[in-house]
């Protein structure tokens, strides 16, 4: 799919039938995600993968938002161990999130539905997903992604506004 | 171009061609950038697009790495108004982040160059940026996006890395 098609295509899918992502979409997706820039390039991210019933189980009834039936959820974090120091610690967040538009846009390409449910800076949102993942304190949880073929098809769409937008000649 | 090929050949350019990007381009990463997720849909944006010579002359000054020798610059803001409120005033940050993802993806797809140089949460080159654009105190100025066409060619490449990925199954 062609990439302007795809960010048009790409939006929050909540509904998604039985049919299993495979191991070669989840490669792909991840590959995706560590092809994004990163503030001098330091990839401060890390990636849980979860095919588990009963962790999956338990993602969903984290917070309010992640309860989906999607059979396939993706965590992307922060490593804060990897991060850039001091007040440019904050960068982290802006790497983690064009990771995780990449693994949204390569998703639609491939026909899989997907939604981003926010956790970080929900300090106990992170902590409890941090626990049920086992993740170490440096890990923070700052989206829940999942993942899955759509139920639903909602149309593709941008949102330009022009009043969004200063030109300066 | 297919879009996980884009994903792959998005590198950051620092050195550009005296070709104009056209207004029809723009439009393009425009629409790209506002296609993005944001959370609760709440697009905390706003896009200054500098094409004046001088406007671009104290960009490419307002910090060290901002020196390219790009002939647009977009200016990528997060919109504290349009944000949500409390803890959660921060996700303008994912949200800005996916939508520069979007223009750069968008860009790479049209043949052009760009490089995203971080501004927040560097609060000295916020200040100075925002004083540049005559933008008002609720426009956070996030990354400031060299676009052009190209005179580098950095080979397309995932960085993806095993260590980097915990699958639970």
């Amino acid at each position: 799919m062609e990439v302007f098609e795809a960010i048009l295509k790409r939006r929050s899918v909540r509904k998604f039938t039985d049919k299993k992502v495979t191991d070669e979409q989840i490669d792909k997706l991840l590959n995706a995600a560590m092809a994004a820039p990163s503030a001098c390039n330091k990839r401060p991210w890390h990636f849980y993968v979860v095919k588990n019933e009963e962790v999956l189980s338990q993602l969903k009834k984290a917070s309010r938002f992640s309860n989906k039936n999607s059979s396939l959820i993706i965590v992307a974090c922060g490593d804060t161990k990897r991060a850039l120091p001091m007040q440019l610690n904050d960068y982290w967040i802006q790497d983690v999130s064009a990771a995780v538009e990449n693994i949204l846009l390569t998703a639609t390409g491939l026909g899989l539905g997907t939604c981003w449910c926010g956790l970080h800076p929900m300090v106990r949102t992170v902590k409890k997903v941090r626990a049920i993942l086992g993740a170490p304190e440096h890990h923070i949880p700052m989206a829940l992604i999942h993942v899955g073929y759509p139920d639903e098809f909602p149309e593709a769409r941008t949102q330009f506004e022009e009043k969004r937008v200063k030109i300066i000649d």
